[in-house]
């Protein structure tokens, strides 16, 4: 087992990774404050891992709330339902929510533990690549609006997180691709030898190699801790993790949540990225294709949706997070394994990237 | 004017206090921090003191939600109409919410403002006596749960209180009356000198006499923000300022939420916590009567709702926020004008203070 720290002061908390974890009574124990828990996990992970986790926990008393499962449920209407698992239990003020499940659980948890009672303790378990890559460390929690993805929400730090590589060999290839792309862009934003380690072992990663994996995730926990420790409310280094993000965040909100998963779009968002950085002049253009022959060997999207214009993407991306009094800021490539936020650009730059023909480009890597 | 300051580190803030401050532009502009405002505040509120307060905002952006007014729509429906408010004008994550209203309002603009785009600027203008002794200090924000009061919200310190005096003219005597409630309850926990001060100024203070007004909201200032500065999340002494609210929640909980004003059943409540403290031969029968008749000056009820069995009050009062692994933690009077919270008590004691018949009691103070 590795256990990694994010540094946050009197906020910091141990990232634990390894394989069977889950079950890890020692592990969770100190972390938890009072004699109450409540786990929160949606309808797949709870016939796969709930039943070991609550055995774990059996000297508390446990609440488990068991949401619907998807991106489409994350919103208030589910978070209400852990609000009622929590009341109706009577969970005081020092109950303990631990989020069993994906990057939607443990959301919606973490953002329930900070506003119940206005802030409980809260523990990640996350059970998906992606997750575990990426959400769970770092204390980004919310939930959607039908106007905006993750626009409520709070920064709220877990107690800990217990990263489980095992509960992977349960996740569809579909959703361990989409992992991938959070992976493949630590390597893109700040860690360039990073990305030939996994040009080398991708055919391992997607055949769910225990080593490679637990590799694969602790060098992505180790980039996301660091950047998380130096700017934890994304004033600044923070909002290069958002590579990709502005472009995938519109492609999601026009396919409607779910529709993609967040991952690919992340991919096809970052792809979008790296075509305008080779624009600015930043990249060269093999330096592009080499990142989207990375998201290809990783199973993932690498051209928007058929049907988004350049029109329906400036609509989605002037509400993203990342405006400021009306200036867009983008995160784009410096060079590879270094990452800009910026909105000193050209205006024809951006246009040209949002009506360049993707599919066309990808068509052009075959020959 | 007078300017107090709550001392929280980075999170500090002034609390300016005075007559006709809404329209002081230069008292707001240092807290604003990009160019979009919104302003929430409430159908009451909004046609005696709206326009004034955007004339001040004229140099931004000002959107201004105006939502319906009371205590019943403390839920996460109105939340989200501000919202919608922010999103569907394209408030970015430097916007400044500003509150301009009661304790309702304030509490949810505030958990708005902690919530939206995960934090963003918060300005408390309160204009009823309650809001500018009580909730517009101290960062608690939040909105009701059909299981609980308060239940769900956040710490979120503002960046500025600007307290206009001028704006409690218009306030309805029942309100003045609630809000003394709270101001009562200062001299009761932390200030016995204060209570001879209110019992010689309350006809001047129902009134309206503008002079002894500011007085009794500085004094209450200065009580609330050294509590909350000591303890801001109410890991100790900061529960002191709950005194009565325990049995008040209660109260408001069963009657429904907005039938009896808060003060209202704070009064009730601290009546109830004045008579256990002297079963619990803390303070004297005359010092309990004392308390009860200052209430009584105010124009306060002194007596619970007289369905309310004690069955009611423990049902209520188990899922209170001071509820700590099953055990009740009340606010109690060790004397007057120094409050403990604790959960040492007899339980029989506590079963007479429910069981008591206030009625009764009140009706000797008049022989």
């Amino acid at each position: 087992m590795q256990t990694l720290r994010v540094d946050l002061g009197e906020r910091s908390y141990p990232i634990y990774i390894g394989a069977d974890l889950l079950a890890r009574a020692d592990l969770l124990a100190p972390h938890i404050a009072g004699r109450q828990v409540a786990i929160v996990t949606n309808e797949t992970v709870a016939p796969l891992y709930l039943g070991a986790l609550e055995t774990a926990l059996a000297g508390y008393a446990v609440t488990s709330i068991v949401l619907p499962d998807g991106e489409a449920f994350k919103n208030w209407e589910t978070l209400q339902a852990i609000f009622d698992g929590l009341l109706g239990a009577r969970h005081d003020r020092r109950t303990t929510v631990v989020a069993l499940g994906g990057g939607v659980i443990g959301d919606m948890a973490g953002f329930a533990a900070a506003c119940y009672q206005r802030g409980v303790n809260f523990i990640q378990v996350p059970t998906t690549l992606l997750s575990q890559v990426d959400s769970s460390v770092g204390g980004k929690t919310g939930i959607n609006h039908p106007l905006g993805k993750n626009m409520v929400g709070a920064f709220y730090q877990p107690q800990a997180v217990l990263i489980d590589i095992a509960s992977l060999v349960t996740l569809p290839a579909r959703e361990l691709s989409a992992g991938l792309a959070e992976v493949i862009k630590y390597g893109l934003i700040c860690d360039e030898p990073f990305l030939g380690w996994l040009e080398e072992n991708m055919l391992a990663l997607r055949a769910l190699d225990q080593a490679v994996l637990t590799t694969a995730v602790e060098r992505s926990c180790v980039a996301k801790a660091r950047v998380v420790g130096a700017d934890e409310r994304e004033s600044g280094v923070r909002a290069t993790l958002n590579l990709g993000h502005t472009f995938g965040h519109a492609i999601e909100t026009h396919q409607g949540y779910g529709v993609w998963l967040h991952g690919e779009a992340v991919a096809a968002g970052t792809v979008m990225a790296l075509e305008m950085s080779m624009r600015m002049g930043w990249i060269t253009v093999a330096e592009r294709d080499r990142g989207i022959r990375l998201f290809q060997a990783a199973g993932l999207p690498v051209v928007p949706p058929k049907d988004m214009t350049p029109e329906h993407f400036l609509e989605h991306m002037a509400v993203d997070k990342k405006v400021l009094d009306g200036q867009l800021r983008l995160v784009l490539l410096r060079c590879l394994g270094e990452a800009v936020v910026t909105s000193e650009y050209p205006r024809e730059i951006l246009n040209a990237t949002l009506s360049a023909d993707y599919a066309a480009l990808v068509d052009q890597l075959k020959h």
